[in-house]
Order: C-alpha cells, then structure tokens, then sequence
C-alpha cells in the first residue's frame, strides 16, 4: 500500500465512511479520479472490511465522447470482475423541463440514478470521486458567487449514503498513481475550455495563487472548508433545536414564532429562515439574498417577498411562508 | 450628499462606529483612502453628530517618499484647520529587535502610536480608511495562508476603538469621490510591485476573479467575510462561557480541565485553546498550527508541544500551558 492508500483509510476512518462489513457502489465516469477511487478501494476493501458491490455508470449524452466513456467503463468493470451498472439520462431535456441549469440537471438526475443503482446491488454506501483538488474549486467558485458558511463549508466527506473517500488527496497524487499501475482513464475535453468557471478557476486562478503564496494552496483552501464546515454544523445544530421550537408546518407552508426567534442571534436566525426556505422551495435552489428578503420581513423593513416557490409575509406574531406548489419531479436528494 | 457617503452612513450606524457625541481621531497616511475618509467624515460629522478632533500620521521611514507623504498630510491638515499630530517611527529596528515581520511591525508601532494620539486628543474613537478592496484582499490573503474562521472574517468593522467606516465601499469609488472635488492625494509607489502578495491579490487574482464571475467579486467575498464573522463572533461567545468555566490563569500559564473540554464539539475546544495560547504567546502570532498541536496533546496523541512563548504538556486531568516567558515590549493591542 502506498502513502495515498493512508491517507484515503484515514478519511475513510476519520468520517466513518465505509463501516466494517459495508457494501459500496462505485460511481464511475472513466476520469482519472473516479478510475482511481476504483482501484483504491478495492486494494482498501479486504483491510478495512467493506465489500466493493459494483460500479455504476450515468451517460449523460451531453458530450460526443459519451459512448467511448461508457464502452470504457463497461472494460475496465469486467477486467475487474465487477458488475457494471449503466444507464443513459436525457441531462439537456430534464433541464429544459424543469427549468435547471444543465449542471444542476445533470447533478440530480446522476445522484437519483446512483440511489437506484445502489439498492439494486444492495449497496449502503455510494462512493463518489470529489478530490482535494475539487474541494479548493468549490469552495472559491462559491465563495465568488457570494456564499455563506453553509457554501463555504464546501464538499462533505459524507452525505447521507454518499461517502467521498478521495476529498483529502490531490488529482496529480491519484494520476502518479494510476500512472504507475500502468492504468488508463479517459479525459474530459470539456475541462480544457475556459469558458467554465470551474476551469478558468482551475487552470488560471489556482495556479496564480500557488505562486502568490509560493507553494500550493489546496491544502489550505480545503483546511478552510473543513474548519467552515465544522462550525458550520456546529451553528446548523443550534438552529435545529430553535426551529423546532419557533416553526409549525402547515398544509402549504411553513409558519415561524417571530419574538423567540428574533431573540436569537443573526447566525441562528438566519439558518432557521433558511431551513424555512428550503421547505417550501420544493427543490429549487435558495440563495442568501432570499434569506436575506425573508430576515428584512422578519424585521418588519418590507410587508413581504417572493422567494423561490413560494411568498413570505408577516402577520401578528407570525412570519408566514406559503408554498407556491411543489414542482413535478422534484426530489430533496443535496449531495 | 452623494450615495458614498449614505453607504458611510449606514456602515457607522449598523455597527454603532461613531455615537452622538463621540470625539474621532482620523488616521492619515495620505493614500487615496485615508485623504476620502478624512473629508468624508468632516461631511457626515455634523449629521451623525461626532466631532473630528484630529488627523494623526505615523511615518514609517520606511520608503523614501516617507518625507513627501508626510508634508502632504500637514499641508492637508492645516487646510482643513485640523491639528495634525506626527511621530516618526522606527519600524525596520523594532521588527529586527522584536523579531517581528516589518509589516507586523509596522501595525503594532502603527495601532500603539494612534492610541497615543487619540489620549492626547481626547478621542474616544480612532477611525482607520480600510475598505471593501482591503476586506476583499485581506480574505483571500488568509485563505491561502490557511487562515480559519478567525482569519476569513476579515477585517473587523469595530475593534475596541478603532472603527473602519469605509469598509462597505470601494477604493475606486473613492477615488472617483475625491477627483470630484479636486482632492489629491500621495501614491505609495511599493503598491506596483508584484513581489508583494498583497498585491499580486489586487492586481493579478481579483481581476481574474472578476472576469470568471463576469463582474466585480469584491461585494461576494466581504459578504462572505461579514457571514464568517457573525458565525465566529456567536462561536466565540459561546467558547468565551466554556474558557471561563475550564481555564485557570496561574502564575506563569493557563491550566485547562480536560474532561470537560474535551465533551465540547471541536469548534469550542479550538477556540477555548487558541485563547489560552494567545494568553501564553505574549503577542507572538498563534496559527491554526499550534492550535492542532496543542489539541494533539490534548487528545493524548503526543505527550508536549512546543507553542509560541510556551510549552503546552498533558498532566493528570488538565492540560497545561507554562510560558516561557513575555516579551519586552509586548502588548496585546490587535487590529
């Protein structure tokens, strides 16, 4: 075992990723990293006890390198003696449908098809590929889009059965080490276009700050992650125990005490109303400015907000949320 | 009255920077941003009902154009009628003699020498011309430095008495101000030079930031940092109840309880030993380094841990912090 082999049973055991006795489902895009956590975990699997079940492959269609990402996947499941669950979902239509973007889109629908794919091979857990380097994009592409703490908390090593065993090792490392094991992956060409804020970040912005500092900063960006996210779950526990104190659920909305809540500091306040928010978005995505509406009605600066799915207003000792309807479809499957 | 100067106006008011009645010293270096806070406040004084008591100047003697800046402040100051009070300092020798980074230096001779000052003119208030550039700067500074929670919240609005009214505008919409009225001001000409991280940041990370984003990201990221704030600020609170609870202070340390520090979730226990270690350090700068060493001993992972100005060690039941002794001179007077 090599030194990422440590560090990837560190996390695991860290986060309590994979129990003993786990059944893991694989998600594999042919890249280099979830080709990597492929190979990782079935050298980790014996050692530490869990069960590799199967690898499961999403084709996006949205590429026309789809097919040969597939027919790879479906080679490298066999040579491994592993079975190979595959399907092909319509990202660009799904996202026309229910008004998406194309990333979010596709984001649902593969964490859908992982579920399934997982209870079919009796899966617990589902291991996903997000590494250090993934890690240090998210938290700056959030951050420059105006995140909070919850954003800045970036990718949770864990997530319900999501687990991402890879989060604390850098993509150079997981290439090595395929390249010594004389292993091939497939590669994205839509990662060379920096038209992507995701790879303008990556091949421009990265790179600048590693010479600024002198040294690569990933490691330092995914330590503020981590630290965030600590605090992060620290605050959202509080906020838990006053929104069960302070909100009613209704047939169509959700109806929040205002004294005990504006009691409370803006930290708690403001993670409450967003728990309120997300309720009644139905899945659809809540930002801080819709936070930032409902505390302004909360304080009585405006009567009320149109806030995603649904309206926010103030009556007598009440903040009122009501749902506009849930759209079709959707899910409140977050990675 | 223009937009910056109601933008001013609800900075000092949201934060309380400047009560009714209040004396302010303004801190002057000459720069565009300390020249449109000087004017700026005399604008809003009688508004707001402060009195601007006096512009203070340090001259670093650091730059050659050091004699220039300072000529332009008095020339400034007699313009304006407003007593200006000047001492030369001398950073290079106390950084060498202190074992301080020059730009440590600098800010601790800087903050000592205001404090002074505003003594002498009576001023309860001590107002610094940051902005949302240097809040956006300063961020992105730690984050690669590996700063966290405590460092990505920035710049404070209100730090005991010094106050940063400017801190929710733009360095280009002073400037734009100031041109408006003819105002001039001196250029620190180390500003261009790229071997300076700070200003490869300006310079180089945040345009490219802006042209990822597609538009200015400085607004994002000091939202980010208020966010970060108020969350550190509540956690602090809260490790500030347990601190008082745990922590003895004896003659040459601190003495923490171990059990029930180590029944806090990680976010206290971190916080609750960077105090102690702030205690011991005597001034030193403490990272987020000493602080996981110090939690390592804590854990019974290692035995002692060398901190800065003291040793921290693991004895029955409590976990010690024995300094090795304060440094001549130190103070804990922090920006």
């Amino acid at each position: 075992l090599t030194g990422i082999h440590h560090q990837i049973a560190r996390t695991i055991r860290r986060h309590d990723l994979l129990p003993s006795g786990s059944n893991v489902l694989v998600a594999l895009s042919g890249g280099s990293d979830s080709v990597a956590l492929t190979y990782l975990l079935l050298d980790l699997a014996p050692g530490i006890g869990f069960h590799v079940a199967g690898l499961a492959h999403l084709n996006h269609r949205l590429r026309t390198s789809a097919a040969r990402d597939e027919a790879f996947c479906g080679d490298l499941a066999s040579r491994l003696g592993l079975p190979l669950l595959a399907e092909a979902a319509d990202v660009a239509g799904y996202a026309c449908s229910q008004r998406l973007t194309v990333e979010e889109a596709a984001r649902r629908l593969r964490y859908d098809f992982l579920a399934r794919a997982a209870r079919q091979v009796g899966a617990s857990r589902i291991a996903v590929g997000h590494t250090q380097d993934d890690q240090a994009e998210t938290f700056l592409l959030k951050l420059i889009r105006g995140a909070g703490a919850a954003g800045l908390a970036g990718i949770y090593p864990r997530r319900g059965a999501v687990v991402r065993p890879l989060l604390e090792v850098s993509r150079a490392d997981l290439r090595r080490g395929l390249e010594c094991r004389g292993a091939t992956w497939v590669d994205d060409e839509t990662n060379a276009n920096l038209e992507n804020p995701r790879n303008r970040i990556r091949h421009i912005v990265l790179p600048e700050l590693d010479r600024t500092y002198g040294g690569p900063v990933r490691p330092a960006l995914a330590r503020a992650a981590d630290l965030t996210r600590d605090d992060a779950m620290l605050l959202d526990d509080l906020a838990d125990v006053v929104f069960s104190a302070v909100a009613t659920r209704s047939g169509d909305g959700v109806e929040l005490d205002v004294s005990p809540l504006r009691a409370e500091p803006d930290p708690i306040v403001r993670r409450v109303i967003l728990r309120a928010l997300e309720i009644v978005a139905g899945g659809r995505e809540v930002g801080l400015a819709h936070v930032h509406a409902a505390v302004d009605v909360l304080a009585g600066a405006t009567g009320g907000a149109d806030v995603p799915g649904a309206r926010v207003e103030r009556r007598p000792g009440k903040l009122v949320l009501r749902s506009k309807g849930l759209l079709q479809g959707d899910t409140l499957n977050r990675s």
